[in-house]
């Protein structure tokens, strides 16, 4: 106990300090040859890393998930924000920090590859293509029926981007409770890693899709939409994938090996990071999520690729991208949890309808365990670890409220508060469960 | 010469190939849930990076300082921008790729501080503090001589300004040099580095007594400027410095005593990091360069003060600095060159007064060998590594160039072409010399 209000009360102190800091740096005067903007950035970034860090250790102290404490950390300082310390709401919309927590995920994705093989992935490929498919289409279907019911007076394609938002799973926080625990090598790892590339791939077609009905019938052109057109998403979706597994390993190969050519230090790291950052690149411009293409990244390279590095001095590859990722990813956790307006858990309406869609979404991927055709596999830990929504979510339902039909939004702001309580909750409730889950066996 | 012609082939090769995809990209669709605009910064970083490695390469086969190469790659990308190449025109105002070029100095400045140690800083003090002044007075000087005399028509603020431009020294590029050279650890290298964190606070001291006076001028209350405000600069450099000495250390020590208290992974790099970049950012607060906030970061931290993780199974810290320098110093160098208007080479007469302004500017900075009171220095190497003006420089023009008095700019803008010449010639310059003094010894 001693030990635990330690931190609290460490914790308190060091927000009060630099939020006063912070807010007097705001005001003061700027002089001499430095931006203030940019030591405000770099302060944020140390302030959201020591909560980061101290929301980790306060769970870990009560056995939960390190990441879920780096998350909720991020909501109580979303609230602060609210309640009006401007320096906090000032961090909401910074780019600087953003782009920081994107990367951040970007390179948790990449370690996670790092640390899965090719081929073990490819012998859970069936059970993860049907478990992604069977995943996509049961929360569309619930999500569908649960939004027709209770939003009867609302015309059908709204029903349709309520399904679409629940199909698709974020796996950077499952991801990142199964390298906590040193789960990643187990098989429903690899099922959940392997299906989560599938359904980002389906997700966006969905997406691409319903967006291109509602476009249609806005313009007044009814529900027509050109097969070609779904054709041309899926097609460029996986002639990606394959790329970036045969093409990237070849590419990558050669560049490592051009690499020990130089002289110059540091080039195992930049070959790695180029590679990871490229691909990242790559997989947002055909419209998958960057952190598809790092995981792809990771996959493709094998830390044993380096060694020839190791014996001029240079660290084995892991063990420099990891200071990289202990940095930047926390931040993506923190920052993730900061984007959550608190006030929608504020409605009673948005709740109960926001319960029956969390719901909707909680049921809706327990049927990917049924995909599962392995023997020997905890089915259930596959379906817990596809529940989390998290930022993919929150993006679907940023299209649904932008998307109007003769000016009325797809997503009334009710219907906006409800999913992020949905993504907020299946974000949540994973980590614990997980952990349970996989310690308990 | 086969491997030169390979690394030359393989530049071109990679130019061509990311300039291409690049622009292919920025003209392509875009769909999904990702920013192209952040996938375009990722591909501007690793192509920034894999130029600067090349650079590094060429310069180090020509047994040349690789940091010169970087800057002169990007100096030759500059000249790809200016011809046209959109991708590169967009980088030299990419606000991402200015943060990570910051903090990539920042580091730098960080792992020299590391390196360094108090007291023997503190055993060159003397020279470094007398070294320091007559290298601000003496440029100063001999720039306000130069200016009269070939600005004869201008007002007399015009040379003070000149000559304050010449004053302030930009230590990134000798730090980098003493660094790749492992020459960090001389007496040469101390009172350089001390002497350039004394030359920053003077600079900024006579840049706001310069900008007062300007100012004074333009509000037509003639040259009159209160001591009071020249003290208040003074003594709120001076505290800065001492209070990151002291209660820096003081702070230091107690957060790595209460880190060990943590379970969670990741706490020294944590503190490490965040004691830096807090230094810097508080810094840039006071007016001085965010780098003297980290090379007193850097000097303040021991590497031994986190052995006590290392039995936890962390690395030690310098292992972990390590390779987030690796991915960002490379940055700031190249965008120093990408940064350079090549335009400014092209007129004789800014030619002409550029060159007189450089010499002005390297002899100026000679006379800080006459500083040096230890007996078994090489006063020419404190001489030659004062020289380079970089960031500071450019930062005076670009104030030189916005302040105007009755509408005219104090700096015409022959006069910002030849500053940054006089900053583009001291820079480069600068490395190749440095490095033949200290490898002849």
């Amino acid at each position: 106990m001693l030990a635990k209000a330690f931190i609290y009360s460490v914790f308190h102190l060091f927000t009060a300090t630099i939020v006063l800091a912070a807010e007097a740096a705001q005001d003061g005067e700027s002089s001499g040859h430095s931006s203030d903007a940019f030591g405000i950035g770099l302060i944020s970034l140390v302030f959201l890393l020591v909560a980061a860090k101290l929301g980790a250790e306060i769970f870990e102290r009560f056995g939960q998930p390190a990441v879920l404490g780096e998350l909720l950390v991020g909501m109580f300082l979303s609230g602060l924000g609210l309640a009006g310390v401007a320096f906090i709401e000032g961090m909401k919309g910074s780019e600087g920090l953003h782009i920081a927590a994107e990367i951040g995920v970007i390179l948790l994705l990449f370690e996670v590859g790092l640390e899965s093989h090719l081929s073990e992935l490819l012998e859970v490929g069936l059970s993860a293509m049907v478990a992604a498919v069977l995943g996509v289409v049961a929360p569309l279907g619930l999500g569908y029926g649960v939004s027709a019911y209770f939003l009867a007076g609302e015309p059908w394609y709204v029903h349709l981007f309520v399904g679409g938002t629940l199909a698709a799973t974020s796996v950077g926080i499952t991801a990142r409770v199964l390298q906590d625990l040193k789960k990643i090598d187990t098989k429903e790892a690899r099922i959940i890693l392997g299906a989560a590339v599938v359904d980002d791939v389906l997700g966006l077609i969905i997406l691409a899709v319903i967006s291109g009905i509602i476009g249609s019938i806005a313009a007044g052109g009814g529900a027509a939409i050109g097969a070609g057109m779904i054709l041309g998403i899926v097609l460029k979706s996986f002639a990606f994938l394959l790329g970036a597994i045969f093409i990237g390993r070849f590419l990558h190969i050669n560049a490592v090996r051009a690499g020990t050519r130089f002289r110059v230090p540091g080039i195992p790291l930049v070959i790695a990071i180029g590679f990871c950052f490229t691909m990242s690149a790559l997989a947002g411009l055909v419209g998958l999520a960057p952190i598809v293409g790092a995981f792809a990244a990771g996959l493709v390279l094998e830390p044993s690729d380096y060694e020839v590095y190791q014996k001029r001095g240079e660290m084995p590859i892991d063990s420099m991208i990891k200071p990289l990722a202990t940095i930047l990813t926390p931040i993506f956790f923190v920052m993730m949890g900061l984007q959550v307006d608190l006030r929608a858990f504020a409605s009673v309406n948005v709740l109960a309808f926001a319960g029956v869609v969390t719901l909707a979404a909680i049921i809706g991927k327990q049927v990917c365990s049924l995909g599962v055709v392995e023997k020997g596999v905890n089915r259930l830990v596959v379906g817990v670890g596809m529940i989390p929504r998290g930022e993919v979510g929150l993006i679907f339902t940023g299209i649904g409220a932008r998307l109007a039909v003769d000016g009325v939004p797809v997503f009334s702001s009710n219907t906006v508060s409800a999913m992020v309580v949905m993504v907020i909750i299946t974000t949540v409730v994973t980590p614990p469960v997980l952990k349970s889950l996989l310690t308990r066996e």
